[in-house]
């Protein structure tokens, strides 16, 4: 063929940075069938789904299955229940947003992906490190990036003055909080920073908050929209992946607020129309069981198997501080990120951990610049594995 | 805001026909909320899903409920137990494709939305009328396209002698068969001169096969990879929104073979690393929904029920042949594509038939120019509604 692809994946690192991974524990294991890995590397659950969620997600299956209750090409932003279960969720932590500025979708990640799509060329503030989706979706669509630093000294929390204060351009700023890879988590001062910064130079906000369900400490905002402006310049992504514990089942949602707009140009029209193109909704199955997960029951359950995770990344939390070893999150996050102990790099402290005490982590450069020197761990194992994993760390660090 | 937004949704129609349909549908039945409408619109299933496939969609939420057997994350490009299935599926029908070929995705209007990303820029060739995502997406992406004419005189299948001959390009050919939305399919011939020119030219084709199941004909082709060479030059993306119901369930999937290069870029690659990037997988239960619909009884189930739909079609084509009134589709594929009577404007008849028998259609307007002066029906209702839409239909025309 002779036709143009997007040559901008050439800019892309070759292997997304959890198949590198996924690679090379394969390849370890080929080689060490015996090999007892414990896997605290990719962020995903393993506490099976509420009974409230699966029942009623059952229930859903069997309407399907007959004629009355039969239901085809769901709504494209997402059916009504849910919108409005997903509005009443942020009204009982004293945030308003209207169910018509919600939309449900197969997850973040899709979301986060696509959203590219409704953007022209624009600066992009991106915080290094971070979740590599924002930066890869970015180079495929050609975007200018600008990494703000995350480092030991700010916490991996940056604020607005890591940008240049020559260059105060409209941008567009990827905010993650708790944050994906560090666990460090922005409070409402530092939220604040940077809604004053977007609102002076007529920026938007990406808030990534896929993690709030971890929040523990009662003065973090959970949402950008707790922030005085921020429906002025934010849009918020989120998840029930880590909440609900739905990767396997995928749902997700994007608030865009209604009087968001750039220029003439209405950010909530652009994404109706990106969305009633190029998708067709959520599974119904899938949508009732996101609506039993916010129902009371079931944020109780899910907050149940939240309190496991945070358990074990305590477990871990706890032998680093023996160690004294810095890091950041597991308070307020399913991740802890800690220094690689004697400077060593992030992709050998990876190989040094799954070869010599077969445990998986990810190593921090997969996640940026900053992250060279440090390795994430995550809580998300169960809680015999966590301990054993910390039992082999505490006599290998 | 002072960011820029993508100024090409401005090149869009501001509705999205779908949406536009039904809005006049809801003015109309708030102005008459006695009016028994009868929709044959939109191309949605309504029969139930299949016990068998139900069955296994359940047992899946349940193993989502206990530890042992809950999954996370699933695979980005599909479960092998699924991409399996789809390949033994086309085995069946004596067409090869490797497992590792088929992505498996949450429904063929974000695969044909998607694909888009990992193209760059080229003349696009899109038959009209056609299913309005091809020429929306590819607005989006500032994509230059060029229409093939399909008419009533070459049967609503236009020909590659339809591009100037001058111009003999490498493109990007959009192909749909079983047409949405006129239901004419390309026989074995006009498919062959379609790849032997994409051969020729150094063009991609990207064959649309959402509505394959419909074919009633033994000799008309269900897939692209029919035709020898199409795998050095086509994508297939594919459904079982209409072949097992899937509409609310959501899923499809996309075939690139391994050996479809473009210079040096290998397209399977690119798309790889579109979903590893911006999507997540299909959720767990609706993949084994999906593999149950292709079991030797899923299969006969829904073959059932597609019959049902044929029956349907058969009704609306009996009137129009009794009324003498041109059309396409019907025998292979779920649409009529009627002319309107009397030049009568497609819009025009749309009110006409809502206002006057309660009737909604799509009109043809809405797939491209050529759609002008066509109206489209869908065998997707009831049984009892579609013959009492006959019977207004007979008394109206």
């Amino acid at each position: 063929m002779n036709i143009q692809t997007n040559e901008r994946y050439k800019q892309i690192k070759p292997a997304y940075l959890f198949s590198e991974i996924g690679s090379r524990v394969r390849t370890y294991e080929q080689n060490n069938p015996e090999a007892k890995i414990i896997r605290m590397g990719i962020g995903d659950v393993t506490l099976p789904l509420p009974e409230v969620v699966t029942a009623s997600m059952i229930k859903a299956c069997e309407e399907m299955g007959h004629k009355e209750t039969f239901r085809g090409y769901p709504p494209e932003y997402g059916y009504g229940f849910l919108r409005e279960s997903i509005s009443t969720h942020y009204a009982d932590n004293n945030v308003s947003v209207d169910p018509d500025s919600v939309f449900v979708s197969d997850g973040a990640k899709s979301d986060l992906g696509n959203i590219v799509d409704i953007l022209g060329q624009n600066r992009i503030l991106i915080p290094d490190p971070v979740y590599p989706v924002y930066v890869d979706s970015n180079i495929m669509s050609g975007n200018n990036i600008t990494f703000t630093n995350g480092t030991k000294e700010n916490g991996f929390l940056p604020l607005p003055d890591a940008v240049s204060p020559e260059d105060q351009r409209a941008s567009v700023i990827y905010l993650c909080s708790p944050n994906n890879p560090t666990g460090a988590v922005y409070d409402r001062n530092g939220l604040t920073l940077w809604v004053e910064y977007a609102l002076k130079t007529g920026s938007l906000i990406i808030f990534d908050s896929a993690y709030e369900a971890f929040i523990a400490d009662d003065d973090l905002p959970h949402s950008i929209y707790e922030i005085p402006g921020a429906k002025e310049c934010a849009i918020e992504i989120c998840s029930f992946s880590k909440f609900a514990g739905f990767t396997g089942v995928r749902c997700g949602w994007t608030v865009i607020p209604d009087n968001l707009k750039s220029g003439t140009y209405d950010l909530q029209a652009l994404w109706k129309r990106r969305q009633a193109t190029k998708f067709n909704g959520v599974s119904y199955p899938v949508q009732r069981a996101a609506q039993a997960a916010l129902s009371d029951e079931g944020i109780k359950a899910c907050l149940s198997n939240i309190n496991y995770y945070r358990e074990n990344a305590r477990i871990i939390t706890d032998l680093l501080d023996e160690k004294n070893i810095f890091y950041t999150g597991g308070k307020n996050s399913p991740y802890v990120w800690m220094e690689c102990p004697g400077k060593t790099g992030s992709w050998d402290f990876f190989d040094l951990l799954l070869h010599k005490i077969n445990v998986v982590g990810t190593p921090g450069e997969g996640f940026g610049m900053n992250g060279e020197g440090y390795f994430r761990l995550t809580a998300f194992g169960s809680r015999e594995n966590t301990i054993e994993a910390a039992a082999r760390l505490k006599d290998f660090l």
